[in-house]
């Protein structure tokens, strides 16, 4: 029963097999292998266009290096509020890229157009003492479970664009956003806008594989020098290639990914029938936000449940009481029904 | 015949067989697994002493980060001349630690304690305009494929000290340094006043597995910010664990070593015995240094050997002539005796 | 009728002379004349203690290198949402210190006691991905033309204390708020808890003179070469010394900032009794915030009257109406009756 | 006797006349005034074309910032090895642009062109590992009292643009220089091929009069961005302003320069030819480099001569004997004929 995160979850088989293929042989270092290359010209195909792919170690880096690769002296990076890049990298993206963070408010953990456009309004191109706007981030799927659909991706990128500003695409769970909306990736992003996409595979069955996407390949002219100044440029590359091999092989990423959603589906099912638990808010990924009676809460921790609390915000629709907790549940790849059930039954007897 | 880098080699089997094994079970993340506990603890035993570890995802993000953590304000860091930190990696160590980094000569990639102090006293500690002395860092073994003596060491340490500079050792290649002197890792860093060191297992036979000892844990005390702003934690630290910790066992890591510079040996002695070859300095790590002729080195190529070009140095006790090349062959825990034959073989065929 | 800023004044003729009689000698460069040891003693005197001084070019220097000087890696610095750090410096602060401005929401442009616990609260000093909280900044005189009272002062380091963090005071205005008060710069400043304070001449009378005040030596141990690194120290210093040297005399400063107040009463006193014109809140340094309707304002600047206008605040006592706007007056040691006047009559045809 | 630097001068009367005017009157802020304008305008004069400036505090934050202006990720900027930008300014330089200065040796204080175009190959654009080159910097006046003849100049920038560097020059001694080669600025800078000069003023009689000239303004689109968020935007900038407005009225700087000049050559003169001193080396600026016998260089400081001791460097045409020392003195616009004949008069008695 482990929800506390999908990064908890080992790595799939096949990710391993590939990775333990590869190990046996020699090949070229820092990307320059004929695996890295064939895996890099995967990418292409899987966007339908020439992009530009660069790997790296964390998700923290590929957010805080594409921000690094669009920064703008006095430029400032417009986020959701409740955003990893403003809420986790300890100030990882300011201190890459020398822009603030500025957070923009929505609804469902997603910027509302109409903030946007305010916030963006009050740091003008000339505005030197205040600081210029630089860039907007977005994150899909987003930090509280949700997903924007494609108008609502849309709407971001019009704003930014009218205002000249590259758009960034935090994926730490691009698929489970992806197999969710059931579109291709092409039009999750490049199509609706998106400039630079932060491409995670750790969260969804890889162990460390994380890629910056590039469409606009005049962005990444000097990247290459910015990864490697870093301090992100793997030698033996190609390790991270071969997962990433195997999870765009045969539609593994898309199937993990929707293994994810569909045990997240079974949660979300299951705690919207029980009287003890509740749904907190309604999510379309692989995390479940839900009100537990604090007995239920701690009797399925006692049985070796594994799940963080999370702060109530303060606009829920229906208030957590007393005697009620707040939980986040995520899934992944590699939850079973069996301990969704487990968990559910636990948390029916509380 | 690959000889182009030692990171050029796979990953050791036992290594790939500890990640498969890790890959099917969940644990925490971001190092609070029990494997990473336990990988920690046994960096203590091999020490001997309690140490502060940390795992990072690149040498140049080892060296950087560790350089980072003893930063001043003003301050300047010594190496030499040749060492990874100026030569190799892109401005990192001075992006991260803020920091200058200033040569020191010195035969054999060794600095020269003499021209260390000469180069300390260039910087005093009231040197407001020119920058004051702040740390020391050494390569161990060395970019030219020497290896430090333990005295040699003992003399750079003393005079760090005597001056109140903190020593860091970069040790990319420390378990063929260690192996080659046949001492202890203790006796090799703290006990020789070592306070922090780059632990690199990536060109030993993992995939990517670099630690930062601080044997100093004062001098760590703030690191796990400085690493995590650096986006240098993973989420799924313990697959680093897990390479470390299968490398640690039955002194998988010696052994390996072990190979590498034995494979190194027989390839000196061949190189030494040619007459189309000789070795170009004297080396006692992976690396070996030799001159070939033309015909040679272009009939090995053709025939799939690969190996880089090294910049003649200008202090060559016999010159390299117009017919001649000099080049640059490192071994691994994956190099056979059949590619060491057979590339002996074509030289002498040269 | 200059009240667009204080900064839009000249220089008072006892600094130009005083300017004037420095430059007709010779003297050591880089702070080490005697007139630079001077100005330092007669900093000890004016705050009742030894203290640290060194100058800088700028109030954005001032503060920016005041938080560099305590920050810490992954560490947040706590502000008024409308502080100038935030809102007017170009990200000088984040690029010079590290750190992350972190807003603390108050009225009358004061962080709010409880709001500050609550932010500081969200940071905690383990907090490896959120980031930790590392200091507090306080404005005297606020932006928005109030005044901390001692106890309000009190009451921000006080919580400051209780979780470890150095306060810093920006005091662009400090003479102005000083004699507000009426207490002395010791009681305002490290008898309430202040480290660190932004002493500003240059709203007051100088052409060019802002220093930094440790309180706590110990903080200032490596301030020479932080300003250094800055490009912040100045060769020929002592024309900065020679500026607070007459400031400093026969509490020059003081009764320019007396004078500064006294013509912003005469505006407020005249701005409250008019039908066009009202306070839009109250303060009591020298700016005013006066809501005036449209005609006045035209009227006004028609005729030469400099100010600017003032985004009105959502949570104003009375609203804004249409036919109105909100307009921001400064006065300084330069300021006359007449000029005021002559807006005040200006104003009540409109 | 006032050699030590020319920096302890003070400030020309002109200046401060200048500067007293100024402080009478109101005017906008932070480089925004008529006479802001006005002295940006005459620039264009002075130089004979249309050219982009800002002021700044110091030296250091001129060539700081002119090189943060053209650096990029990775880079490497090439100076002479006895360079201001290595030397003196404490890894400002580094900081502000994040580039590694590179030394270039040369006879006589200027880079050796040769030795120019061997250092840029050691860094070609695409070298990821060892860095990029990105810029050349040159001083004019140099550190050693020499002047690049047009010709000097020349090749340096051909092989700077031959591998697509801009080119910067520390004119710190800037008028000095000019009226040694007696040419106009234009001559001396963009028709030379130099792109961003750093202009200084208080080594010759201003009292911090510091000014970035771009002759290409492509290059400064980002600068006024650079600088507010360098925290080098001074408020009252119109008394920087007024500082240059009398410094370049009816040829100032330049009779200051040669008055400063020909100081100097008053000093080589009697230096040259008395028997206890000789002249170092051939300088043609305000700096004269002397080797003493000590004895006359003890009886100068008890009169209170004030100079600096030079460190020897290697390749003195004639060697410094165990009696002698080599000292630096520096003339100005205040030194006078008196302090001269007096310092050679005592040296004549040693």
């Amino acid at each position: 029963m482990f929800f506390a995160s999908d990064n908890w979850a080992g790595a799939h088989p096949s990710i391993n097999e590939r990775l333990s293929r590869e190990s046996t042989r020699f090949a070229a270092a820092y990307g320059n292998s004929d695996l890295d290359k064939a895996v890099e010209a995967r990418f292409n195909e899987i966007f339908e266009r020439d992009v530009s792919v660069y790997f790296v170690s964390t998700g923290t880096a590929a957010n805080s290096l594409s921000l690094a690769s669009i920064a703008r002296v006095g430029g400032v990076a417009f986020s959701h509020s409740e955003a990893h890049v403003i809420e986790d990298e300890c100030g990882a993206p300011d201190f890459f890229s020398g822009m603030r963070m500025v957070p923009v408010e929505g609804e469902d953990g997603k910027m509302e157009p109409a903030k946007l456009s305010a916030r963006i309004a009050g740091f003008p191109q000339d505005s030197l003492h205040h600081g210029r706007a630089a860039a907007v981030t977005l994150t899909q799927a987003t930090e509280t479970g949700t997903i924007y659909t494609l108008d609502e991706i849309d709407a971001i990128t019009r704003i930014a664009k009218a205002n000249g500003l590259p758009v960034h695409m935090d994926g730490a769970r691009f698929a489970n956003a992806l197999v969710s909306l059931d579109v291709s990736p092409a039009e999750m992003t490049w199509k609706r806008g998106i400039d630079i996409l932060s491409f995670g595979g750790t969260k969804n069955g890889c162990w460390c594989a994380e890629a910056i996407v590039f469409f606009n390949p005049e962005l990444a002219k000097d990247f290459a020098f910015i990864r490697k100044r870093a301090a992100q440029l793997f030698s033996k590359t190609r390790f991270i290639s071969a997962q990433f091999d195997a999870y765009l092989q045969d539609g593994l990423w898309l199937n993990m990914a929707s293994h994810a959603n569909s045990m997240a589906d079974r949660l979300r099912a299951g705690i919207g029938s029980l009287n003890s638990t509740r749904l907190a808010w309604h999510t379309t990924s692989n995390e479940v936000f839900a009100v537990l009676n604090k007995a239920s809460a701690e009797a399925a921790e006692a049985k070796g449940a594994k799940f963080y609390g999370w702060p109530v915000p303060t606009n829920m629709p229906e208030p957590v009481r007393e005697d009620e907790t707040l939980i986040r549940l995520v899934t992944s790849f590699a939850t079973t029904e069996e301990d969704i059930d487990q968990f559910l039954s636990i948390c029916s007897a509380g």
